[in-house]
C-alpha cells in the first residue's frame, strides 16, 4: 500500500504531492485515516530546518484527528473506525524511568510524529498506540486537533504546577497557544490575565476568559501588577522583558516557558526574596493529554481555527507564515 | 537597660563597642542573651551596604544561639533561661497570605534581625517569639549558630522542591553553605555531588556525606553527568557556566539558587525538552526551621566552626573576607 501525502523535498520548499510505502505496521502502532491535521509553528520549524533535524522528503503534520483504519497486533484498546487523536510524539520507549513514571513526553528516546517520520498532512498516518487517543462523540472533529500540539502544551503548565482553582494566571501572547491557555485557566477557576502587543485582541481575549488585558506596549502596565501573579504561562518565541515580568509574580510564583526563546536572562534576587522559578515543559503525557480531553468536552473548549483544505496547504503555511491565522489553522480532508 | 554590642559607625568599618538602649520590650518580643552567635556572609554584605539598605551604627549578627532573657507579655511558648537560636529574620507580620500560609519568610513585611535593628554582635539581641526556637538538650549550642541562618537556606531547597530520598542532588560551592548542604542531603538519604573548584576538599567533603565529588576545573567533567541530578544547590555568589549545570540536570530536574549571583543567563530549549526549572529561596519558614532542627539532632548535623570571642569580632570579619573559615565563624562570650 502507499500513503499519499504533501512533503517538502528540500529545506523551505512548497510542499508537493509524496507517495511513500510506510511498510509492515508494528506490533504497537495504529494507523489513522487523516480527516483533519492542525498546522502548528513546529511544523514551520521543521520544514525550515531550524532545530537541525529534519529528514527531506518532509511530512509536516502532528495535530492529526481520524479514525483508526488499522491497528498492530499487540494493540488492545484502540478499534478500526474509532475516532482518534494524535499529537507531537508518536513514540516513546516505555520503558525508561519516564515512561514508566507517567512522564512519556520526557522519554529520552521518544520520537516525533514528524521527526524521521512522516506526519499527517497525509490521507493516513502511524503512531505507537501509546500516543493515540480516543476522542469522545461530544468532541467536535473538525476543531480538535490543535489540542494534540498547541492544546496540551498550555495545559501541561497547569498540571505539572500544581496550579490550584483560584489562583492567578497569566498568558504572554495571546494567538495559537495563548488562545486556548486563556480557556484551560478560565475554566480552571483561575483568574486570567492576558498580557498581548495588540490591543485589537482585548474583546476576543475577554471572550475567551481573561479577566484582565494587559496592553504590553502601555509604559508601567507590569509594574502595576507587581507581586500578584502565581503563574505566567510565556507563549510567545519573543525576547521579553524577564525582570519585569518576574517581578509581576507573586512569593512562590513560576514563569512558565512553552515558547523557545532563545535566552532567558534574569537578576537573581528577586528570584532568591520571593521564592520565585522559572519553569518550562514540552507538550504533555499521555495520562495529562487525556484528562485534557476530558476537561475540554466538559467544558465545551475549542480552539478557534480557520479551515483550508489539505489541497491548499501551501496556501495554509504561507497564512501561518505571515502571523494571521486566528488563531489555529486546520486542514481538512473532507 | 542598655544593650552592649560590637557596631560599625560607618560603612565597611572596623566594629566598635556599642551600647543602646532597645527599649521597652514588646508583647510578643523575646530578649535573648547571647552565649554565640555566627558570622555570615550576608554580615559582611550589610556591613558593607551592598544592599543599599543598611543603617548605622550597624551591629551585624543573625546566627544567634543564648538563653531567653526577658518575653514579652504575650509569650506563652518560650520562658526566661531557656535555650533558644534567632536567625536572618527576626518579625513577619503574621496575618498576609504567606505567614497565614506557612511561608513567613516569604512575607513581604518580614524585617531581618539586623535590618533596621540590631543584631546579635551582642550581650543581647531582640526578636519576635515566632522567630525564636527552642534549642534541644541534644544539640550543642557551640555550634548550632550557623543553622538558623545558613544552615535553613540550605535545607530548605530540598523541603521547598520535595526531594525524596534516592533523588540525585548536587551542590555547588563547599563552604559555608555547602558543607552543611552535603550533610543535609546525605541524611535525607540522597546521593550527593559535591562540585567544587578546590579539589583539596575532596576528602572533606566525602566526610561530610558526598558520594561523588567533581573538580569544576576539570575539563568535561559536567558532560559526564548530563541529564542525571534531580536537584543543584548553588551555593555561590559567582557567574557558573549555567547552560553546562542545566545540561547535568534529569528530566524535571531543578537548579536552585541560594546565592545570589547577579544574573543567570540560561538557554530556553534545554530547559523546555527535559522540564527542567530554575528556582530560588530565601532562608526559610519557621515551620521549616523546625523541621531542620529536628532533623539535625536525629542525625547529629553540625556545621563545621572555627571559633572566635567576640571580642575579637574584626579578626573574624577579616578571616571571612579573606575566604578562610572552614566552613562558618562563630563568636563566643564565653
Amino acid at each position: 500500500m502507499k500513503i499519499h501525502a504533501y512533503a517538502a523535498k528540500e529545506k523551505g520548499s512548497k510542499l508537493e504531492p509524496f507517495e511513500y510505502d510506510p511498510g509492515d505496521l508494528g506490533a504497537n502502532e495504529v494507523e489513522i485515516a487523516v480527516d483533519y491535521c492542525g498546522i502548528c509553528h513546529s511544523d514551520l520549524s521543521m520544514l525550515d530546518n531550524d532545530w537541525g533535524m529534519t529528514q527531506y522528503p518532509f511530512v509536516p503534520g502532528h495535530e492529526v484527528v481520524g479514525k483508526v483504519s488499522a491497528v498492530g497486533s499487540a494493540v488492545t484498546h484502540l478499534k478500526e473506525g474509532q475516532a482518534v487523536g494524535l499529537g507531537w510524539t508518536a513514540h516513546s520507549c516505555m520503558t525508561c524511568r519516564q515512561c514508566t513514571g507517567g512522564d512519556h513526553n520526557l522519554c529520552s528516546d521518544a520520537v516525533g510524529t514528524i521527526v524521521g517520520r512522516h506526519g499527517g498532512f497525509a490521507d493516513k498516518v502511524r503512531a505507537d498506540a501509546a500516543w493515540v487517543f480516543d476522542l469522545p462523540d461530544e468532541m467536535d472533529a473538525t476543531t480538535a486537533g490543535p489540542l494534540f500540539c498547541g492544546g496540551i502544551t498550555v495545559f501541561n503548565p497547569l498540571v505539572q504546577n500544581n496550579i490550584q482553582p483560584g489562583s492567578k494566571v497569566g498568558v504572554i501572547g495571546i494567538g495559537g497557544l495563548g488562545h486556548m491557555a486563556l480557556q484551560f485557566a478560565d475554566k480552571w477557576g483561575c483568574e486570567v490575565t492576558a498580557f498581548s502587543t495588540s490591543q485589537d485582541k482585548e474583546d476576543e481575549a475577554r471572550d475567551l476568559g481573561a479577566d484582565h488585558f494587559i496592553s504590553t506596549r502601555d509604559d508601567g502596565a507590569l509594574e502595576k501588577l507587581a507581586g500578584t501573579l502565581d503563574l505566567i504561562i510565556v507563549t510567545v518565541n519573543a525576547d521579553l522583558p524577564w525582570d519585569a515580568y518576574i517581578n509581576t509574580l507573586a512569593p512562590k510564583g513560576v514563569l512558565h516557558l512553552v515558547g523557545a526563546a532563545e535566552k532567558i536572562e534574569a537578576t537573581v534576587f528577586p528570584l532568591i526574596m520571593a521564592q520565585r522559578s522559572i519553569s518550562a515543559s514540552p507538550t504533555g503525557s499521555p495520562g495529562t493529554i487525556k484528562d485534557m480531553i476530558n476537561f475540554c468536552t466538559l467544558h465545551d473548549i475549542k480552539p478557534m481555527i480557520e479551515t483550508f483544505q489539505m489541497k491548499d496547504v501551501n496556501e495554509a503555511l504561507d497564512h501561518l507564515r505571515d502571523g494571521k491565522p486566528r488563531y489555529r489553522i486546520v486542514l481538512s480532508r473532507e
